[in-house]
């Protein structure tokens, strides 16, 4: 736990260390790979260990400490890519076994170029729902990955398996991708820091396309520290230190994102206004429409991408996932053209809207991780599936482009999430409101075990 | 024939009159009109004449006129519009009786209005194929309209009645859209002067709809200066003198574009190469599936625009548009979604062959207008309907954006027409080529019997 508690983030405290020469990278390295082959198999998080890469890069990395040379702002840091992302040497599967004959990749993608270049050490790939299909990481190949706050529960998805390591205190950070929600739903499960950044800002060279209108790529952290040194390193900019909240107009969202949420969560919000001294709320108009339209472009955009291999093999793609490419593939085009007409007004309604505040503020989901051997949640009163239903307020969003911070909020029980929505290069505004909530102890992250982190850490 | 070789055009000759109290406005739109009523019976170009509304507008230029205030530009200048323009008071039918029962327009297009405001005179409404869907303008509810220069061939379309009535002499100037070319065909098959603007520069307040990826509105006139003048005013300036062509660097497309063409279409685009003085071949990657891409997004555009109404009342439509826009609907969306990623990548090739060339020259069709009982052409030594493949070289250019001025070659034959093809935004250059062309001989328009003309024309 010491690590949550160092104001500068695990990932930079470590790095401090190593900077310093206090500890090895070698020795961060090795240590997060034993304590991953221990731990990970209570929760099933990670796909692929890269061991004799990661220390190669490691020694490297010590090499240029002990040769006085600037070894980088994340040195010696090690993180996890969900299997979506080049990692050179490697065959990237997008969680499936249609793509494992692949040739592996010849480089890194560009965001994890940019952190290696920064002294990260990429450690492992994690697990995730098919071709990040799903919000669940129920996947019929690498199995399904357990929430680490009570294994019985689901980590939510698609990069499931990236919250959870951070959660489970493995990984201080690793990358994730997010289309309708597949950053922020397990970040929120898991209890841990994510960001997807504004549609577009981040290079996507080297990841594993789902749905090319939607796909972001971001962070997850067990700090807003890490998370703005990620994101900013991801960004091909230097990290900075968090800008203070100062007078940022926050307002909630009512209606759709006030439904069918916990009392905890709803308490959790209404802390969160109080401490921002704010009581605005803001109704988005058509809401359930903007989930619909996200729901049917990306069933078609995706369906576009996989007809080609469905043809050849459809019987090798996960029945879940399978099924829904396929269904988008066939749905009727003038459904689609509706979806995108659509998604034009509600995006310029979103935009006016946010004249009105910087930030908007909403429930990630309704409530904690739906049990796996009952993956359901509540709707209107009714028990509906988990797995098409665990997006509904994450899912409207993703219509708009806009950079979303998912925060964890604190308490005892499991973890409940709120997603920060800023405008379209605003991402600056979202660390400096997240940044408040973890000071005032309204929003925390809480690993388990931390192994990373040494007693002796600098921080 | 004396309009055709007046320096500033028959509309601007009208006007010149008009302004300087040589003819009454209420003369020359009474004298389009009788003129209409007599000889249209012959092409079936207009659909309503616009008669007390016209005469009414007429007789306030006149009083401007009388009271010495400025009556605009195109003070008196009668002109007709496609079905789908809104003109106050009328029923816009888009050429289907599925409108008919719809409230008359209370306002203008915004191009309508503009012109209006110019002091131009609308009088008729033209005929078109069903809501836009069509190269021929064969209509089931208002017939087919004859081409001036054989009434036994097809005008072509969709703005069939727009291209005949200035080819006929009744009108100087026209208004048609241009989705796939249906300004470009008809134009080139009654030898008219037509423009196909920048996608989006034109405001379409007003417009009836049909593909909005796609759609663009533009004039049909007799001369160069006219279709300038009429331009300008629709875009929102004031008409300019036409520019002088300079050094601009033309070069013909090869490949597609110049397969399946007749001997005299490519001897005419010799002559106007080598007039200008230039050699250079450009060939366009894979123009084939630009024109399929062009194809698949209107089908599926126009089948969502029309799907609420074709679940209600499929049968009153015409039933050649029925059967394209229901099949247009149910494209599987993976199909469209391709259509439109091909289309991105079409569009960056396309521009990044403009840096080689300001202008294009390209055919507009693979030559003379079909005969109407046997509506066929040609296509690789096999005979094929014409209405589909009448636009197999303006369809590909469509996908792209660009402006294209259609002009009429001289020749003794039945018209032929290419298309000069310019940047986003260089219409000028376009205006340039294509007053040198007619200066020198190399493209006219010969409409018939020009009614509007008087001997006595201050021209």
């Amino acid at each position: 736990m010491s690590v949550v508690t160092c104001s500068r983030g695990a990932a930079l405290a470590i790095a401090a260390d190593v900077r310093a020469g206090r500890r090895s990278a070698v020795s961060v390295v090795t240590g997060v790979i034993a304590d991953m082959e221990i731990r990970d198999t209570r929760f099933n998080s990670v796909t692929r260990i890269l061991g004799a890469a990661a220390v190669a890069q490691a020694e490297e990395v010590d090499r240029a400490v002990a040769a006085g040379k600037d070894p980088g702002p994340l040195a010696g840091v090690p993180f996890g890519v969900k299997d979506l992302f080049d990692v050179r040497g490697e065959v990237t599967t997008a969680g499936s076994i249609v793509l494992r004959d692949n040739l592996p990749a010849t480089a890194d993608a560009t965001v994890v170029a940019r952190l290696r270049a920064a002294g990260a050490v990429p450690v492992a790939t994690l697990n995730m729902d098919e071709f990040a299909y799903g919000f669940s990481t129920e996947n019929a190949h690498s199995g399904t990955t357990r929430n680490p706050h009570d294994p019985a529960r689901l980590a939510g998805g698609s990069s499931g398996g990236s919250a959870a390591s951070v959660a489970a205190g493995m990984l201080p950070f690793t990358l994730g991708s997010d289309t309708n929600g597949s950053i922020r739903v397990p970040s929120s499960l898991c209890g841990v820091w994510g960001l997807k950044p504004t549609y577009g800002q981040m290079p996507l060279k080297g990841v594993y396309p789902f749905v090319a209108s939607l796909d972001v790529v971001g962070p997850m952290a067990s700090t807003v520290e890490d998370l703005q040194a990620v994101y900013s390193i991801m960004a091909g900019a230097p990290p900075l230190a968090l800008p203070d909240v100062g007078d940022v107009r926050v307002a909630r969202l009512g209606g759709w994102f006030a439904s069918n949420i916990s009392p905890e969560l709803t308490a959790g919000i209404d802390a969160v206004m109080a401490h921002l001294g704010r009581d605005r709320v803001i109704e988005l108009p058509e809401v359930a429409r903007a989930r619909a339209s996200a729901f049917l472009i990306s069933a078609a955009e995706g369906g576009n991408l996989h007809l080609p291999r469905l043809r050849r093999r459809a019987m090798q793609y996960d029945p879940a996932t399978r099924g829904r490419l396929m269904a988008g593939a066939m749905l009727p085009a003038a459904t689609f053209v509706q979806a995108q007409r659509f998604r034009r007004w509600f995006r310029e309604q979103v935009h006016a809207a946010l004249a009105q505040a910087d930030v908007f503020i909403a429930p990630a989901t309704v409530g904690v991780a739906p049990r796996i051997d009952q993956p359901t949640i509540t709707l209107d009163g009714k028990t509906v599936s988990a797995r098409a239903n665990l997006g509904i307020f994450t899912q409207p969003i993703s219509l708009t482009g806009l950079p979303v911070l998912a925060a964890p909020l604190a308490g005892d029980g499991l973890p409940l999430g709120i997603q920060l929505i800023g405008r379209p290069g605003g991402e600056d505004r979202l660390f400096a409101v997240a940044g408040e909530l973890q000071r005032a102890g309204l929003a925390r992250c809480q690993p388990l075990d931390a192994g990373y982190a040494r007693k002796d850490s600098g921080c």
